[in-house]
Order: structure tokens, then C-alpha cells, then sequence
């Protein structure tokens, strides 16, 4: 008998996504998905011990005095979603630029005119600790109701010392606070800031001060485990992000990167030899750059609503996919380019707009977006050994988490923090986060 | 004074949409929305009797011993959405189908293979009443999740007299007991059913059908105020869709057309010269059908969530616009080619991918809906006069209902109906059918 606290039992299909370890790439086709029909997960101190048939549970899984059980009625259970790229740390919305492109600006031309991640910057600096801590809250909340459990969450509306800091800050407090995972990346090179400007060297001088007295502090004070440059003409050329990733790499982070999101700039490719872990955007990438990361260990990590947000073409996930590349899907939510925190969303997007499968499309935003982040052996699917961080759907179809376009039918979030909580004997836990 | 039942104040925006009778064509910017800062909107029995400035409301309007009163508390106000092209009554849903076209298949391919429509009528033929009904019911309280407090549903998966009798009826009943205003269409000539096919003359038979047995019944009944028919290649041709609506015109029906959806065959023109309220779709409608529209009162309903469900390209939205043709924007919500009940996504999805600003989607889902339905002098702003039907939004900025993607910010919805309906003297009425 497995000793569990925690049993779910009765989902119509409990979607495991069990499979070798690390990113999933070739051919994804739904058994891919490891459905179990009526299908139960025990759980002890927010760790998966066994999955398998409901009418197994009993004889199998031995329920500690302390043990809740939660009946999913036939319904979906999912892993939770794991949403390897967001930007929640800023200060004040941009709907005013969202209107000016309805109207017919252009992203790149709303930047050039002061807009753009400029505009976030300024304001940003100009907040307290506590409204960024409680934009990121906000977001994250909103992330949660949606079914994700598990997010990366970037600084990089700083763009100085103080206030990249209390931007880390912001994400390391309500990390602590919140029953979802939050794992930190250091962005400061978002862009490059307004007193650089004028410089003939502005960007290599901001990324030299970005090594020499930003990131040592992060990495001090463990602020962050990632560390991501935005890697695009006009911001910065492919030498200096190699340069910038190099050092951060040398100092023990993790490396991801913003590649090819509005020209083709070899970032791909770059992200693949300096072994990132995720190459983020690719909307332009060259043919050369899907070869590079089909042949690597980084993850195509995929924002096509960023695509959707502004208006540009989706990014190629057909090629990528059938070169054999691990995709993953993620919002990019952020304040100037995707105002979204729907995963959701993102996976019928994929489906209707990029020219994903369904199947695909999950796995891309729970496996692969694991995986995207360096945590597969704990995060995205449903298999003994990993966290129990679930989705209830009020669904009987795995396959309607796509077809329900932008109403999503969350019946219940549980993530294995709650779980983890010590709780009095004999009372409920894993009670839902939330309901929607 | 005024005298008034209802009172809601600090409306950090309340957007009226105020204007003059009937559809907006012409340039529509945000002076259109006629957006009173700081307002406030009193009602009686469920009818706007007076909008102005918070801090007016004490001198003109005198609230009735048993009126209660709502603070805004600075958030956006706006009139309920109307979603004026709706199929909400069916039997089964078709993620099936769904999957089929995320691995390849093309949507007339999938009908043409026994899926599609008639996929949907075996089974509602099948389906119990109670089970139309309930399907009716759970669409109609998601779309009012979102706002939506007038929504126009079709008939139409059912192809004979018992079926579509029983079809209009779980309209009717869900109707009476919602706190919506669903206005109902006979949409019988949605398809050719199976027990036609074969005929040398299937479609013609089946129309002569229609108007010969089923319409005098539904009219005799009061089950429909309009008729809509699929003009459209492969199901009733431009001839075909003529004789019918001149038919269902002469015994008092209002006309509506499903034109030029995946192919142009004249149904724009065809809807303007018969004077129909709205012609939907017009994916692919030609310059000559722009132009007729927008020299006609024909409302040109865009339904884009179709198309970006589909794979579709989007409509001419701006080509109509410029043309000066009244433009409004509906979900199309149904099992096939469009499972979205969301008008706020409609109205995201119009303005990031279709080409609308923000104010021109904003006035196509009210104002110009209404008038597609006909009721422009009761539905689709606030105004004195019209039906007390709003969305408290919590948002401080109108422009954010499109900047927020997929994730609606809706904190009440109030309609007409609850308020009118009579209530203990001093309770607190208007309450929120919602909260989200």
C-alpha cells in the first residue's frame, strides 16, 4: 500500500502527460497524453505517489487519518499549466499605446516616439516596492484562475540597480506568499535605458554595468535563477547578448533569450550554442535557426499572442515542430505587447491560429514549458515524483480546454503548496485555490 | 425632479454612447462614446430616466422610497453588449471536429464528410426538449458572465417542424425565465437536411417546405420575429435565398442573412435590396456588395471569431467602415465554427487582428447591434429612454475592456428586467446577475 494524504478520484480523463523525462519532441499524437479514463492521483505532502484506474485506488493507496479526497465527478484533470515566460513586474497599463496601434501606429514606431518599454520604466522606477509587489500579485492571481501553477516572471522594467532589485523583490515576496511556483529571471537587459541614450556605446556600456554591479548583487541575494536579454536589432546585436550570456552563465545563472521576435538575427542559433534553456519569441527565425534548436536541448518557446496583440505574423511552429524541435507555448504577458495572463487562450490560439494540434499545444504549455524552465523533474505532468499541481475542467473532453475559445471552464486550481501546508487532522485540504 | 427607482453614481466613465437614432456610419472616434466623466445614471422599472454628473444626481433626481442605489466606485460603466447573431440551441458539442481541423481537415471538407451542421441536427432531432433548454440556458448565462444583456438566437439544427418548433421553444422559454432579452430567429434554412438530399431540386423542396408547413406555424405560434437563411454555395443559392425571404417578408417576418461567407455570391446586395436588418459573415463579400450595403440600412454583422476559429482571413471590416457601411460585431457563438459566448474577446479580436479602433468595435457590439435587431430605440446605449442594461467593469479606462485579452474584467452586470421586476420596499435591488 502507498501511504498518501491527498486522493483525487473519478476524472473522466485524467491527463498525465506521462513520458520520458525532459522536453517531448517528433511525433505528438493523443496517446502522447497518457489519458487515464476514470482515472485517480494520490498525493502526500503535495507529491505525486501513484496515479492509476479509480477502482484501483482503494486497494493500492492507503489514505493517511489526516487524508482529503476529492471526488472530480467525471470530469477533466489537467496538470497545471506552466507558463515559462511573463513579464509581470511593472507599473501602470498601456492602453493608451494599445489604442494608438488600433489606430494605426506601429509597435516599433510607438517605441521610437517614447513609448514602448520606456514608457513601463519610467513609471516603474517611480513605484513603490509594495504597487509593483501588488501588480505582480494581480497578475499572477489572474494567472492562477486561469489554471497555472507553475510561472517564470521576469524583471526588466527597471533598468537600474534600485530598481531592477525591488522588481526581484517584488517576484521573491509574492513567490513566498502564493501557492503557485514562481521562478525569477533577471531581464535588465530589456533595453537599454534612457540615460545610455546619446552614448556611442550605449548598449555595451549598460550591459558592462548590468555585469559589474547589477548581477552580482542579484546573484548575492539568490533574487534570481534565470537570467534573459532581448536580443534584436535596435536593442542588442547578437555580439553583445553572447558577450552579456556568457558572463551571466559564467556567474551560475541559467540562460534565456528573447530571439528573432522582429528580425532574424541568428538569435536562435545563438541560444543554442550558448545552451539556453529556452529561445523565446522566433517569429522571424531563419530556416538555419529551427535547425539549430531541433539539433539542441533548447526549448522553442513559443508567445503567438504577443503575434496576435500586435498584429504580426504567427511564429512557425508548424517547421519547428516537424524539424523536431521541443516547443513550448507561454503568454509574454506584459503590459505593451501581450496584455494576457490566459493560458487557455494561448493553447486555442495555437490550435486555431498557429497550426498546432491540440495535443501539441498541451504539452507545449505544461511538459515543454517545464522543461523551458529547468524544472521537468518536478513540473507539468502528472507522474509519482512530481508536484501535485492539478486543474479540475468542468469538462468531460480534454480536447474542449481548445475548443472553448477564450472561456475557459476552470472548475478548480490545486497546487501542491497548499497541499504541502500542514493542516488540522480530519479537515479538507486541497481545497480549490479558486472556482471560475 | 426626476423621479427614479435606481440610482448609479461614480462612474469613473460612464460610457453612453448617446447619438442619434438608429446605426453609427461615418468616423466614429472616442468623442463618439459620449463619456460622461465621474457619471452617474438613474432608472425606473428597468428604463433610463436620466444621465448626468454624479454631483448633479442630488438636485435632479428624487429616488423613490424603495430606490435603491449602486456606487461605481470610479470604475467604467457601459451598456450591456448586444450580440445580435447567436445559435445557442443544439444538442452535443463537436470538439470532434474540432481536432479534425487542427490535424489538417478543412471546415467544408468536415461537412462534407456527414460532420458540420448536420452533424449537429441528428442529434438535437434526438435531443429532448429539457435538454435544448439547458443547452440554451448555459450558453445564455455564460454570454451574460461577459455582458452580454441582449442577445438575438437562431433555430436552425433541427431542419423540420418538430425539431425547430422545439428549438425556437427552449428560446422562448429561457426567454421568459432569463434576465436577458433574447429575440428569436428561425433560421430553418441553416442547411439542407439528409431526407432532401438526393433530389434533383433538395434545396428548392426543402425551402418550399419551410414556407408552406413550418413558417405559418411558427408565426401562428409568436415563436420568431425573424428569418435568416445560409445564402451561400453548396446550401441555398442567391435565387433560392430571394424566394424565401421575400416569402418570409410577406407573412411579417424581419429578415436577417448568413451572406457571402466563404464565397461571394452577390448575399450582401441581395440582404440590402430586400431591406433586411443585417447581412452576417461578408468574409468574402466583393466591392459592389460594400457599397450596397453602405448606401442601404443593412447593418454588415462581422462575426471574427468565426474566422479566427475557422483559419479564415478576417472580414473587410475597414473597407466597410470607410465605405460607410453601420458595422456591428456578434460571436456567431455555435458548436461548429465558432464555441465562443465571449463579447468582450469579440471585441479584442476586432481591434488586434481586424483592423476596427477600439471606440468603432465598442459602438459595433451596442449601439449598432441593437439596431441589427431592431431595437435601437430601447437597446445598445444609456440613454433616457432605453432599458437599464449595464456592465460595471472593474477598469478606470474603457480602452482596457479590448487592451485586456481573453481575460474580461467584469465586476456586474445589470439588466432591465431585474430591475423591473417589484421588490420589498427598502431592499437593495439591481443586484449584480454576476460577478466575475
Amino acid at each position: 500500500m502507498i501511504e498518501a494524504d491527498f486522493l483525487v478520484y473519478h476524472a473522466g480523463q485524467l491527463v498525465t502527460l506521462k513520458g520520458p523525462p525532459g522536453p517531448r519532441r517528433g511525433p505528438i499524437s493523443p496517446s502522447s497524453l497518457s489519458i487515464l479514463p476514470d482515472g485517480a492521483m494520490a498525493a502526500r505532502a503535495g507529491r505525486i505517489v501513484w496515479t492509476g484506474p479509480t477502482d484501483s485506488a482503494a486497494r493500492e493507496v492507503g489514505l493517511l487519518p489526516s487524508a482529503a479526497e476529492q471526488d472530480a465527478g467525471g470530469r477533466v484533470v489537467t496538470p497545471g499549466w506552466v507558463d515559462s515566460h511573463t513579464h509581470p513586474v511593472f507599473h501602470g497599463t498601456r492602453q493608451e499605446e494599445f489604442a494608438m496601434r488600433a489606430a494605426g501606429a506601429d509597435y516599433e514606431e510607438i517605441a521610437g516616439a517614447g513609448g514602448g518599454i520606456l514608457n513601463s520604466v519610467r513609471r516603474t522606477r517611480l513605484a513603490t516596492s509594495d504597487q509593483l509587489e501588488s501588480t505582480m500579485l494581480l497578475h499572477a492571481s489572474n494567472m492562477l484562475r486561469f489554471g497555472t501553477t507553475t510561472l517564470e516572471a521576469k524583471s526588466g522594467y527597471g533598468l537600474d540597480l534600485d530598481s531592477e532589485l525591488r522588481s526581484l523583490e517584488a517576484i521573491a515576496s509574492v513567490s513566498r506568499s502564493s501557492s503557485q511556483t514562481i521562478l525569477a529571471t533577471f531581464m535588465g537587459a530589456h533595453e537599454v535605458p534612457e540615460e545610455y541614450r546619446g552614448r556611442p556605446d550605449a548598449a555595451a556600456d549598460y550591459l558592462a554595468y548590468l555585469v559589474d554591479t547589477v548581477l552580482p548583487v542579484v546573484k548575492e541575494r539568490g533574487l534570481a535563477r534565470f537570467v534573459d536579454i532581448f536580443c534584436e536589432k535596435g536593442v542588442f546585436s547578437p555580439e553583445q547578448s553572447r558577450w552579456f550570456l556568457e558572463r551571466a552563465s559564467a556567474m551560475g545563472f541559467e540562460l534565456r533569450m528573447h530571439a528573432d521576435e522582429f528580425h532574424d538575427s541568428g538569435g536562435a542559433a545563438l541560444a543554442a550554442e550558448l545552451g539556453a534553456l529556452s529561445a523565446d519569441h522566433l517569429l522571424c527565425v531563419s530556416n538555419a535557426g529551427i535547425r539549430a534548436l531541433a539539433s539542441s536541448a533548447t526549448v522553442a518557446t513559443l508567445l503567438p499572442g504577443t503575434a496576435f496583440f500586435l498584429g504580426k505574423p504567427y511564429p512557425p511552429a508548424r517547421e519547428l515542430l516537424d524539424a523536431g524541435a521541443a516547443v513550448a507555448l507561454a503568454t509574454d504577458f506584459n503590459p505593451g505587447s501581450c496584455f494576457c495572463e490566459s493560458m487557455p487562450f494561448m493553447v486555442s490560439l495555437a490550435v486555431c491560429q498557429v497550426g498546432m494540434t491540440i495535443e501539441e499545444a498541451l504539452v507545449a504549455a505544461t511538459v515543454n514549458g517545464a522543461a523551458a524552465l529547468g524544472v521537468a523533474d518536478t513540473k507539468g505532468s502528472l507522474e509519482p515524483g512530481k508536484d501535485a499541481d492539478f486543474v479540475i475542467w468542468n469538462l468531460d473532453d480534454y480536447r474542449s480546454i481548445a475548443y472553448h475559445l477564450a472561456v475557459p471552464d476552470v472548475e478548480a486550481v490545486y497546487t501542491s503548496a497548499q497541499q504541502a501546508v500542514p493542516r488540522a487532522s480530519g479537515r479538507a485540504s486541497g481545497d480549490p485555490k479558486t472556482g471560475a
